[in-house]
């Protein structure tokens, strides 16, 4: 067991609000050390780290494995279409035979919606989730979480909107668990068919209406949009999406007060939102990105250090 | 030169019984290492070891992968897909290139049954083969063997049936070298047309009644079936193949002495094994997953240490 | 800043002859270290480098890997048919991205010619230029004349021709402008529509008639001819460009005097250069292989290093 008082991380469901703030107050401290010349501690140091990414992924897998080297572990990259899985292996059978291996941590991501949960009872070694389907993003909600903490001191009682798909949205799912869980009152925005009432369910508001939303709001988190989703049924022209929901340059402007601005990435410009909006002061964007790299230096850590 | 006679690991035929005998002791030394919490040592450092696989892999790929990195060597994946080889550039060509910049060692595999006896012709570094074509699979039969002697203390003498498609099968190949080398007695049982009579030059027999092979093994290795094969002339349906050859729950408990069920990975559970052998008490398959690190960080360690 | 005028590699159009100078001296210093039985130094331990390929490669990637492994930086590599590129994400927000988890350099080949310029315009880290569309390659350019200095001790006043498809090849760019500022004499030949008469702008000669500027020349570098150039209105076959302009065992006998063959690789045997002349004593290709290396180690050094 290492520092948490969980094994695993498959998601901020089911974390307590303890291990959250213990990951937190890692995380700042892993952030200084980022600013170092030398951004590299021996901490990990003969662990073995396996990152199993089954989907398409640049800023997480890089995050990831940089989190993994600065903290000088030794990481095996298993990438989809170079693997056996295509002799049709089974995911249990690959992730057995890896963890045979003597491996300390596999870090996944799939598209298999809660597939950690299952696949934490079949294995010893310690699961992080790096997404799974529509189901959790926990070092993504972390790191949202940490750069709140980092603006604004605490996260207790601070008004935070969601914008966008939440019905598809593993990001928004983990984001919500974690933020109520630290006291935040949460209101989630979006076209009625992908943000359900029975949402509600979570402990959070809905409002349709985004510019009520972006006026109640401290902090907007800004989801992208699959664009798969405007050939389908789900959405309108990605056209009719912006004037409805998109956070544009103009409603920026009418905000009387000081909001920040969060989205996990990659951006669809024009779309969920502006350029104008993403390069204004106002943004986080570029302090997620570092702080996913200290967030997964501060799991990895707590998770894989002996007590 | 290494620690062995020979300067590369091409194949089991050409090998003495001596050198087979010493990396296998050196890999169960090494084997302890990794029930270590720190699982890697200095022995290999400075050393560059590019791994070349020219065909899928997943568990022979990430073990080599393990061993070159807990014996501290720098390695260099090459995946085809990303690669000049689609320029059409040779074979030759990219070895004689990745050699010129100072490797100290190619792992390759390829589906060019004995390229590796070409490859050798026109290189200095050290070459091991990772499976080439129909032709070899050593450091598979290697583990193979570790694995039967962890559990039975010794080789010589022990009745070993090999059953599956053994005319195409470098692991079959390898193990029918090796294990004759070191006094085992060998029967090969699958499909008529897959097991032709003129292997018996190779020093082993011939069953084709899986029940009888069965009664008269210690150890049965079981040989993954290609599906590809079943849309061929090769095979008849998955069903027929596993009702006349498959190792079911049924012939398991049949067998009236104490048999060790092996495959090399992965399973088509339900055509040449049950799920049910995979699990019981007498399947060694994660073993040999384990002891396949053990046997390439051996090979390693013995082929690129100086005398 | 590094150790050279200039904080970035983006190409050799615009850098001062005594930062080639000290490239290449540097050069020859790690040359050394790669004839060692250990070839690793622990000048960049604790860095980060981001080798970003957007095309296939494999001699300049492997190349510039084990230049960084030996360098003792850490790596992250990105492949990208693994990437969210296929999400749509523009080249400005990856690179930006990883630039702000602190990478401290980014090697990156893409096919946007002229793509380097852009990039150092919104990055703080280093960028190396690995090949940009049309534009430079000036990691290979460096490594052909520190081959080319190995055999002749100087690069002043040498007659030098380069054979191929000028217009197309960032190689040949890469190497006029190298050459030139180092005092070299330049000839280029090929075909009429491959080696546009204005190139004379850029301070060399020209000449049609391949057996005239090899009785000229002291080296003659041979470009890679793109087979998928004879599909289109580029080129005749490849027996006509042989005929015209392939560096064939007849024309290199003719020769009379000592000249030296090179090659950026990978070859058309067979097209623009035979077999026998690629094995010939005269071929100094396996040493531009070596060399560049060790110019990727100098590069990456002299830029990473502080004053």
């Amino acid at each position: 067991m290492g520092l948490l008082k969980q094994k695993h991380l498959i998601g901020l469901k089911d974390i307590s609000k303890e291990d959250i703030e213990l990951i937190l107050k890692h995380a700042f401290s892993f952030r200084e050390i980022l600013d170092r010349p030398i951004k590299k501690v021996p901490t990990l140091n003969g662990k073995t780290i396996a990152n199993l990414f089954f989907e398409n992924s640049t800023r997480t897998k890089i995050s990831f494995e940089l989190a993994e080297r600065r903290l000088s572990a030794d990481t095996i990259n298993f990438a989809k279409n170079t693997s056996s899985i295509n002799k049709g292996e089974s995911l249990k059978d690959t992730i057995k035979n890896i963890e045979t291996m003597k491996i300390d941590c596999i870090v996944i991501r799939h598209n298999a919606s809660g597939c950690c949960y299952h696949i934490k009872e079949y294995v010893d070694c310690v699961i992080i989730n790096a997404g799974d389907g529509m189901f959790e993003h926990p070092t993504q909600a972390l790191l949202d979480i940490m750069s709140i903490k980092e603006k604004k001191g605490s996260i207790k009682n601070l008004n935070i909107g969601i914008v966008g798909d939440i019905y598809h949205s593993r990001t928004a799912r983990s984001n919500i668990f974690g933020l109520t869980k630290l006291g935040a009152n949460v209101m989630l925005c979006g076209p009625a068919n992908l943000v359900p009432e029975d949402m509600k369910e979570f402990g959070v508001k809905i409002n349709y209406n985004i510019d009520e939303v972006l006026e109640w709001a401290d902090v907007v988190n800004v989801l992208r949009i699959q664009k798969e989703r405007f050939n389908s049924n789900f959405l309108p022209s990605s056209r009719e999406y912006r004037n409805a929901f998109g956070i544009t340059k103009e409603r920026l402007k009418k905000i009387k007060k000081e909001i920040i601005i969060m989205h996990p990435g990659p951006t669809n410009i024009g779309v969920e939102i502006d350029n104008y909006v993403v390069e204004s002061d106002q943004s986080i964007i570029f302090d997620q990105v570092l702080n996913g790299v200290a967030i997964r230096m501060s799991v990895l850590y707590l998770l894989l250090s002996s007590k």
